[in-house]
């Protein structure tokens, strides 16, 4: 998702900050003030433009969402997406997501999402992958016993590589699927789904999406 | 595979006692004296027809293999196709799986397989499942700490399944592909995979082949 720097994401940005968060450190067992109203909070790391978490944010308005992304000019999109809606529950913060438990208290998160995560496939850039394990130490920092991490991805090898990473951190898997899109029309209904930017491209090839969900151990 | 008994598979069986065990009971403890060799014993549960324990004692002499089969017929055809090679490492073992640990003494298997094994996909036929937790202790019993299970299939709903199952169980993965055929390729002969008679019907249907190796923790 390379996009060159725009100046129009510069000035959106400076003038929304009721939407966008440039310094979330600062917000560190606040987040709650960013919000209408005090109800869970559900963050997602490397959010692109945004389709995902305004669905969410419109879907639930019973939780608050925040959505992190590195880089400006996407996140400028997806700000500018959600504008005109005027979403009481949803926050934007530019922020490398490796920072996260420099952004929330421990426990201060309830559900973390991970759509589409940069697959990093060579084996000496394994760390930067989103699920290695000193993401999933932060992860569990964040979220606490019995918080919940939601995966989605089309790349076959970071899922597989995913599924060993957690459940060898000792996250128990409680949801799998290993064709979301012939599970979700199957339920008729049932299963909720809200699809990203990058699962609506690689489902269009016909490529099945994988999900997971697992949660940290309660101790 | 549903075949009718045929009245040859009762004599076929009767005639090689050197390759067939109807008593496995018998052997508990003593399975390496139905071998040439004293070597680590690998055990298939649910072997059908055959194909991939032969396959398997021919390309690895230096283990000793058991094949256990329910049904008579099946598991003669797997015995007529076997006899020309006269394998001194290969046993065939005519009873239910279920039993495994009345089969076996605990750590007398090093490794086990499960291939293609029945999806049993309603929920109330959970327990049937080879990879529903009561097998896995059993699995565990006979293979003790580190001992390894492998599982091939087609079937993706059973694959999830039995994901969940055996992390949830304490196993640990420490091999999965979710197209095995794709990473078999690409490996350009690094990758070892005998074939399956069921593996060889699926994949030339296209459809991806499942493969996991999960081990049992060492305590
Ligand atoms: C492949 S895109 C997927 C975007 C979106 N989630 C979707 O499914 O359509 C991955 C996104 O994650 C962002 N990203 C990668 N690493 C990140 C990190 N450490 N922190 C925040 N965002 C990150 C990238 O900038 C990019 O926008
Ligand atoms: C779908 S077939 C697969 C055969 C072979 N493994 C393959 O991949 O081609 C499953 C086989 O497992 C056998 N089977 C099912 N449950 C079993 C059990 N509890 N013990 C032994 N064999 C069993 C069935 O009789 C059948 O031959």
């Amino acid at each position: 998702m390379r996009v060159r720097n725009k100046p129009w994401a510069d000035d959106l940005i400076t003038e929304n900050p009721q939407a966008i968060v440039l310094n979330p450190e600062h917000y560190r067992g606040q987040w709650q003030s960013r919000f209408k109203s005090v109800q869970p909070l559900h963050v997602e790391i490397g959010t692109g433009k945004g389709q995902f978490l305004i669905g969410m944010a419109v879907a639930h308005p019973e939780f608050n969402f925040v959505g992190i992304e590195l880089q400006k000019s996407v996140l400028a999109a997806a700000l500018k997406q959600s504008l005109p809606a005027e979403l009481p529950n949803l926050q934007w913060v530019l922020a490398d997501g490796q920072g996260v438990n420099d952004f929330f208290e421990p426990r201060e998160v309830t559900q973390l999402y991970l759509n589409f995560s940069d697959p990093w496939p060579k084996t000496r850039h394994e760390k930067r992958r989103l699920t290695y394990k000193s993401f999933l130490k932060s992860y569990a920092e964040v979220l606490g016993d019995g918080g919940q991490l939601q995966f989605k991805t089309d790349n076959r090898h970071l899922f597989e590589y995913s599924i060993m990473s957690m459940t060898s951190f000792g996250l128990n898997l409680t949801e799998l699927s290993l064709d979301l899109h012939a599970d979700v029309a199957a339920s008729q209904g049932e299963l909720e789904n809200i699809e990203t930017e990058y699962e609506q491209k690689f489902a269009a090839k016909g490529q099945p999406i994988y999900r997971l969900v697992a949660q940290f151990p309660k101790k």
